[in-house]
């Protein structure tokens, strides 16, 4: 198999947006690449992200805050990682205008047949 | 379970030295996620990679050329990403000082698990 033609994940970005843009990178079975283009978004008033799959989170531009349920807050710059389990519950409650995120998303699945 | 700290992939780095850095970031059934940090390295004359692994790569920082058999060479800056599937020999001719790049490797058992 030959390799892919190169992607590059800061330039262009999507047009400013009302929404984040979200853009699936790489599928492999239980694991899941995006990349999420935040412009400001936060999230909803009492939402809380609650997902089925351990998350791998690099900050690739711009800053953000997530928040914990223990009202924990992180501060997140370029080249931050931090891995969120499944289950964990957060929130995002800042993004700079233009963050871009890599996110990896690995099954529960996946983890228990270790 | 609780989010884990907060680790930086850009700073700090790794001294600048003979021979590449590498930290796993991640590991799962199937899949592994390191940092590299190239420092002007590359590989040997008539040296190839020829992994079992599909190998999804990004480049956070510096710049890089890779070769492949057939004598293409792709020049990557930061923020391009390409996938080398697992078996595409392929070669590293060019690396920048302080190059640091994202790798993230599935096994062919978990793609052939699909």
């Amino acid at each position: 198999m030959k390799p892919t033609s190169i992607l590059n994940l800061l330039y262009p970005l999507p047009e400013s947006a009302a929404s984040e843009d979200f853009q699936t990178l790489l599928t492999r079975p239980g694991l899941r690449i995006e990349r999420i283009v935040s412009d400001g978004q936060v999230s909803p008033p009492g939402f809380w992200y609650e997902q089925a799959e351990d998350e791998w989170l690099l900050l690739l531009a711009g800053q953000a805050v997530l928040e914990y349920e223990d009202g924990q807050q992180v501060a997140l710059v370029m080249g931050d990682t931090l891995l969120i389990p499944a289950a964990c519950r957060h929130r995002v409650v800042f993004t700079a205008p233009r963050s871009v995120w890599l996110a990896v998303f690995c099954t529960a699945e996946v983890a228990a047949a270790r």
